[in-house]
């Protein structure tokens, strides 16, 4: 499913397994395993699991627009809520007026692209080669399967 | 409640009646069917439901940020999670140095405004004219009603 | 906990303490209440309030992505469905191409950013100065804490 990600405007679209579902009333939580073995959660209505069919095993892509990963530095002493955290470097950065364009690179070989604020980009003093933690809230992934 | 949309930072405002409420324990789920026949769905905390008065037949107004809207093309092979999905065609394009700004208009004649990377713009080839799908999730759509 | 707001891409960090948890299946609300007596509210996975241990009295900071936040002006005569509501004046206003940073002071002393689109920037007439409401939801609050 990896040309998927030619057919969204975002390029975090991560193709896996569905490992795990966790039922809720409105919300269910969905685990999907990535090839490299690296885990992406998502939240969506019980009725797009159903609608999706998703069951363990079936294959699904997780995708989070750029807008809403959060990048941090530092983090060791802190717990985040958020399941969705990958530890990488800065590959890739761009500076708009307002906004900073920003690629991560994981040891595990994932690429991530988050867009922030010029402002944080400067608090965080980012450069190429800079360590970095992503962050994104379950909520804010969307889950899309193959028909 | 059309002057409304001129009175949020986001141009996505879409007026109609509340034609479904889906009570989950923590958060509801809304349908409000606007005058064209579209339908938008938001998430909402249950204690929000409340406070607005939410009743089946009541005017509200579903407003969704256009950072929250992502765009996809070719999703004919694909179920997506997200329960607002919008086809159309792209009527405004401008293009920042991060981020591309995407105006779409859909055949029933409603117009959503995406801020998407300047990236996805060039990825998915926009321009005016290309036909394109805009998705965003429930939990990114905000409620307002008239007092 | 003030030396958190340094370390993430994000200056919407507010640090207090849990006040409230109102938990449900999958997500709980958290509420966090800041020294000048402002609240923030947060939506967060239930295992997610497990692993930081939120209990009511412990500290935390609860963080929220600039572009998250919605700006409205007179919105008097409107309920507005998302908890996190407050009321200040611009003090800070950059443009960009596409987008435009907002910053905002509330009479408690609070600063909030958030980027919205040029577009709205205009709409909504901002100039230092302002008075505007910020809005944001609590599913796009993440909830950090000391280890």
């Amino acid at each position: 499913m990896k040309d998927f990600i030619m057919k969204t405007s975002s390029r975090n679209s991560f193709p896996g397994k569905v490992t795990a579902i966790l039922p809720g009333v409105i919300n269910d939580e969905i685990e999907i395993s990535l090839e490299n073995g690296d885990k992406v959660y998502g939240q969506i209505t019980r009725s797009a699991t159903e609608k999706l069919k998703l069951s363990k095993g079936g294959e699904a892509v997780a995708i989070v627009k750029s807008t809403e990963i959060m990048l941090a530095t530092e983090t060791e002493d802190y717990e985040i809520s958020c399941k969705n955290q990958f530890s990488g470097k800065v590959i890739k950065l761009v500076r708009g007026f307002v906004n900073g364009q920003v690629r991560i690179q994981t040891a595990s070989g994932l690429e991530l692209n988050a867009t922030i604020t010029l402002d944080g980009v400067n608090r965080l003093k980012l450069e190429r080669g800079s360590n970095v933690v992503a962050l994104f809230k379950t909520a804010n992934v969307l889950i899309a399967v193959k028909k």
